[in-house]
């Protein structure tokens, strides 16, 4: 039998987290059934199960996965830069697409945290990472002398997270983006030295 | 037999409307079962059936409902007035009451938005009810000289909408409602003649 390596292992994992980022966005986390995981990946439960000990860890696995490429992007461009890319991509993809999978998984997210004690617990500790890029990043900006300075950070960090919950609830929930470019306009200025 | 009265009518209507807003914010509209329903109002589903045809008519009285009530504080007060009475109301209802019940049902609606598409296009008239009264209530506030002029109306409105959307969105999944007040005041300023 041969070995398979690390790259491979890897690889197989990423697919895995693809296909079913795609499937709960779409069923949502009850109605991603065994079969349907099967289906998306192609793969049978046992191989699924052999890289995620669970469903649950699955569907964490994925929201993780989701949770660290922000916060890179957060810490390398900002917020206010992820909510744009959003924007765009949510306008490219339409109803499909991984922006569609990752709106839904974000979605599923706040359901869960709201049915399921245990997974807010859980989940608490990805959310401080992105609020602390965000801090982090507004620190630097406020040292550079770009950001107002009559507000705490603190108070800063957290509209800006209050403008990206209200974007992913308005793109994941299909409405058309409107005039959003332009509001984020108005945040970005918003937080800036007048 | 005593003939019922239109107020007891009226006033058995509003009793289901509010036990079944609890039942579809505690369970989820599928788990909200009918047997639960029945439990939630001590009602027989002969009874809640005389007065909403079927599930989903109740579902969508309760949302209408809480749309209609928004409306009009919006048109009175605006809608940075019904944020921080939200916010208000969320510190003091804590993981129960009316509050509760209401932004689980908003992000019940947020569900269904997304997975029924029946759903959303019944829906997407109420919702476009709050917006109008928000651009409305900005027209005035332009005409009176106290909002920001390089920024269209529409943009605005869009603008206060997003943070409304953000703050259901936080406060729905339990979050703790940290420097929220704050900023609120941010985003009221952000609309304001500098």
């Amino acid at each position: 039998m041969p070995r398979v390596s690390q790259d491979q292992l890897a690889a197989r994992r990423h697919e895995i987290l693809a296909a079913a980022r795609d499937c709960f966005a779409r069923f949502g986390y009850e109605g991603a059934t065994v079969r349907r995981l099967e289906d998306a990946t192609g793969l049978s439960r046992g191989a699924i199960f052999h890289h995620f000990r669970d469903k649950e860890s699955l569907f964490l696995a994925v929201a993780e996965d989701d949770a660290a490429n922000m916060v890179e992007t957060v810490a390398r461009n900002g917020l206010v830069q992820v909510m744009r890319d959003l924007l765009a991509k949510a306008g490219e993809a339409k109803a499909g697409g991984d922006t569609a999978g990752w709106l839904g998984t974000q979605l599923e997210v706040s359901r869960r945290l709201r049915t399921d004690p245990q997974f807010a617990k859980r989940w608490a500790e990805r959310s401080a990472a992105i609020a602390d890029a965000t801090r982090e990043r507004l620190q630097r900006q406020r040292e550079a002398g770009v950001l107002r300075d009559d507000v705490p950070v603190e108070v800063l960090t957290q509209f800006l997270e209050l403008a990206y919950d209200g974007l992913v609830l308005h793109l994941a929930t299909g409405r058309p983006p409107g005039e959003l470019s332009r509001v984020l306009d108005v945040v970005e200025e918003a937080v800036r030295r007048g």
